[in-house]
């Protein structure tokens, strides 16, 4: 058994966010209970808020594939060798991080069984039994699924053994229809994290250096930190014929002729939820986004000597809202109110409802917004109890909306289009942010900042005006790239 | 790479179901698309018309949880071997299963990784670390995931050496507390087999040796299938202190003394898809009940002589019903309209509903039911559009009840209440169905008739009367008990 369960110390406090982002992020996870250590190295046990805000990611997400024409399907877990080892760009990019079944019961297994790192390998088999016909294509397949890479690290969410993700899987007729489904899922991933986890991301296409393995082009959004590191937050590749040739997946087409067809493949983690927790928390903890929120507001009733009408007006309040299909819990606990708002502000509740002995007489009670900072305008209001669904449904769609253009700012304020060569290494090396320059698309040039300054390119997009050179290297360039140090 | 993929003929045709069961069951497991075999031995693909009975199933069930207080968390896939060694008897149940993870990269691992063939191991673990207090208590989670169990056999749903279920894991203060979390749990999948699966089940507790490896008392839900087996399609574990006696769950109780939790835990896996497959189809395909069913209905406009009213017509309709919230597919497909009425029976949508000239005419459509043989009284109505959804609100729940009729009385006509020690081996071995008899609960007598018919006790209820004998072998009876043999 790992020594990281039992030497991972309770948290008491959390270290202020500004001073070691890298102890805050670990310290909320844990003190908000969205994750514990396990005893298996590497891997983290999501506990239930933490599963709380993948359920809403799930939610999200899925009913965005299925209104674009995507179907659910689960695959196998297990991947023979000798089938890993037929796309030998894949097996390059994944061989050294796959787990290996080599036992069954006490039977010593004669090929070893790969846990999928992905599924491309399996789910290209099975298409390739399934198309026949042109009339059988497009197939639109997602699955939600856990899969294993082998990592040494563990940070919880950005980097574990073990994870939870989803990862389509889509075959096409031609090349132009694969690289539509690329981008429209581009666009899904995008419209999500906007929309849902309120975060701005530059969505553009990878560098040849950080494409997926077996990929003709990679797609991505990427946030940004507030290190100033970028954070992948989900990908969408086109594969070509890669994979359709490897595992011979073919079809006949209107003429009659037998072709190769065209797949995509694209995924997002549960690494979202670390850009979420990374992004918007403040020195008080987590600051959810309410619609990826487990709960929407808290009722804390305050009841004073004896006085226990609090109590029970929270609890209508707590009916009401729920009929009107809130998420809210009423904390009703022993515990004095102001420790329990500390409790909730840890775990980023979007919205707080105080119902004091004088909100009582006064048939209203006091809203806190968590999105604010204390004293904040906006930040606490009394609203009549007659008027709380409408102002409840209102605030929380600002709290979603300000945690988006707080996001926005962020990412305006720390995009650098830099043209000078010494104040582009200086920027990536001091990690300012995302550092916007034409580029040349070299991959040796790449390589080369990399080494000076540990960052890379997150992702491109055309150049738009005439000709100009690479900023990092002076050869002509071919495109604009944002470059950052990144998760 | 197996040569089960391969070899697996394309099902033209589905032999009746009458002649032999278990080529019925492939056929239609595979003409449905309900699953495709995979080239990992044992493992299938549940391919998206089969996940999309998955996914109401897990509606449905997740709903109950959480109407019930529980919430869903992930846990590891991965289990170090010293920790599963902990509880022996669960250890000797399970070790011969497990496949062993002994490789990461290129790396030999010191200490084998089980791949979860159940999680009360791993979930033990981090309740010890969680659990304080009696204020800790109770912890009522539940986990939607995969697990290995390694198996030579495949029968989709029946029996696969990886498999999608959930694992509830409480733990409480008080044994009786965990006793009544047990038969909650089991009363959520009676609930869950009637109402969502249309199957009328025997609920109750099952023998010593039917016990699940580490239980206290193992309850079950046990399904009869029409070749006179039962299925067990869920199970509910009260498994006392000795989970928390060998992961050391303890809590400091009010008095402040500290004692051992006391835990449950309680499965349903995709094993009552495989149920309902194969008691509710027939020999057209499927019946799908209307709360699991991937579509509810099917919209087939009938074109004639190039007029292609009833295609807009049928347009109309689905846009209509899924205004309402049904799920509907209009089928505008090429192919006759007959290819389309038996594509659609063999996946058992439950209405069907057709569009020719006339019903565009007389503003009306033709709904045919599923559950019910052709010519059958009310197989076949006809309905004014403008009624429509009503009329499908209405007959959708006319399915639904039908088809739990259905096994209700299929059930209580092939249960035998039996006091002749011959009559009870006899239609124990010509699988009679639900053998009920007042039994000793001795294991030795269970021993005894398993080797003489190979039907073993499904699950026990308390004896009704005064003092009787065992039927199969004389002694004291202690107990009812329904005997059959099983899935």
């Amino acid at each position: 058994m790992s020594s990281e369960l039992f030497s991972q110390p309770v948290v008491k406090e959390i270290p202020p966010k500004g001073d070691d982002l890298s102890a805050w992020y670990t310290a909320v996870c844990l003190r908000a209970e969205l994750v514990s250590y396990s005893p298996v190295r590497g891997c983290v046990v999501l506990r239930p808020y933490g599963f709380g805000l993948w359920e809403h990611l799930q939610r999200e997400l899925d009913a965005r594939f299925k209104a674009t024409g995507h179907e659910n399907a689960y695959f196998p877990l297990l991947i023979p060798e000798s089938l890993l080892m037929k796309e030998a760009q894949h097996v390059e990019g994944f061989a050294p991080e796959v787990a290996w079944v080599t036992q069954g019961g006490s039977e010593q297994l004669t090929e070893r069984l790969a846990i999928r790192p992905t599924s491309e390998v399996i789910i290209g088999t099975m298409y390739a039994k399934w198309i026949e016909s042109h009339r059988d294509l497009p197939i639109l397949i997602n699955q939600w699924c856990n899969v294993v890479r082998w990592e040494k690290a563990t940070r919880p969410f950005l980097r574990t053994m073990e994870f939870l993700w989803q990862e389509g899987h889509t075959a096409h007729a031609t090349a132009a229809q694969a690289r539509e489904e690329t981008l429209r899922i581009l666009d899904v991933y995008q419209d999500f994290a906007r929309n849902v986890a309120a975060l701005e991301v530059y969505a553009g296409v990878k560098s040849e250096s950080e494409r997926f393995p077996g990929a003709d082009e990679t797609y991505s959004i990427e946030a940004l930190m507030p290190d100033g590191k970028a954070l992948q937050s989900a990908t969408s590749h086109d594969l070509g014929q890669n994979f359709a040739k490897a595992y011979d997946i073919t079809f006949a087409d209107a003429d009659r002729t037998i072709k190769h067809v065209h797949t995509t493949s694209w995924g997002m983690s549960w690494r979202m939820l670390g850009a979420v927790i990374m992004a918007h928390g403040d020195d008080r903890g987590l600051r959810l986004p309410p619609k990826l929120a487990p709960l929407e507001a808290v009722i804390v009733p305050i009841v004073k000597s004896g006085d226990e009408r609090a109590l029970a007006r929270g609890a209508e309040v707590a009916e009401l809202l729920k009929r009107e299909g809130f998420r809210v819990r009423l904390d009703d606990r022993d515990q004095s109110p102001g420790w329990k708002y500390a409790e909730w502000e840890i775990r980023g509740v979007p919205l707080r409802i105080e119902i004091g002995p004088r909100d009582v007489d006064a048939n209203s009670v006091t809203l806190v917004r968590r999105d604010k900072q204390k004293g904040e305008e906006g930040a606490k209001s009394s609203v009549a109890v007659e008027a709380l669904a409408a102002a409840v449904r209102e605030q929380l769609a600002a709290v979603q909306e300000n945690l988006l253009a707080q996001s926005a700012a962020f990412l305006a304020s720390h995009t650098f289009a830099v043209k000078e060569r010494e104040e582009f290494f200086e920027r990536c090396r001091n990690r300012a942010g995302m550092i916007d320059i034409a580029w040349c698309r070299r991959p040796e040039c790449e390589a080369f900042v990399k080494a000076e300054t540990a960052a890379t390119t997150r992702n491109l997009r055309p150049l738009e005006g005439g000709e100009e050179k690479c900023v990092a290297c002076g050869e002509p360039a071919r495109t604009r790239a944002y470059f950052a140090q990144s998760y």
